[in-house]
């Protein structure tokens, strides 16, 4: 346990190259956003990190008007986005229908709501557990 | 213990107004860092999120041509960053030394080592404990 012990990085040199495991917010913003057979969503407009964990908290996910949505952002849970290289595109299967009916907010409008009554609608609404430590 | 319970969320209406709690990652691209005493030592060029975790891990820092830095990226965890209101950006008191001497990389290639630990050494540089849990 002491700062020179090599039992907190066991696996360092296992690999001869260790995948990648960083990727660039800049990279993120403006990828496509991809039902599984290839048809586009949508495109992340930025991510929103909680500032007092670091953690990435949603995409937001802007429309090119399909089902007169140009005006809607939608936040989506992180742990949700799955970054498919088939696709070159993050993957999540969402039906017109479903995303017709997610929690969103007027695109003029900042998203930081810090309002977890309404974030936990979000999580419950993707299925996928809270970055806060909740469900 | 069951998902109607409301003890997940104990202090969702107490403040009449909860403070924000996230940021979006655009507006913490571009922002200035600067030493308590208001001096600018660099911007925030992109943050590096650890795909697995979904956590940020490090901010890179970009300079202005100071110290011949023009051509390094500096990248900093991202404990290590934290938003002055009265700065109007991100304070870290880091001396010109100790900027020179920081792990950094050329400006042109791209940061996403994956390399525990070449990672390592930047948090003991910082004195941060490491986003995947080790020192």
């Amino acid at each position: 346990m002491t700062m020179e012990s090599t039992e907190t990085l066991p696996r360092t040199d296992a690999p001869a190259r260790p995948p990648h495991s960083l990727i660039a917010s800049d990279r993120v913003e403006g990828t496509a956003v991809r039902r599984s057979e290839g048809k586009k969503i949508g495109t992340i407009e930025r991510l929103m990190i909680d500032k007092l964990s670091g953690h990435v908290a949603y995409a937001i996910l802007s429309f090119g008007g399909i089902l007169g949505m140009g005006q809607k952002h939608l936040p989506v849970p992180w742990s949700r986005m799955q970054y498919s290289p088939a696709l070159e595109a993050y993957e999540i299967n969402l039906t017109d229908e479903e995303l017709a009916k997610a929690p969103s907010y007027a695109a003029d409008k900042e998203f930081d709501w810090g309002d977890r009554k309404r974030e936990t609608e979000i999580h419950k609404y993707y299925g996928a557990r809270t970055y806060w430590g909740a469900y």
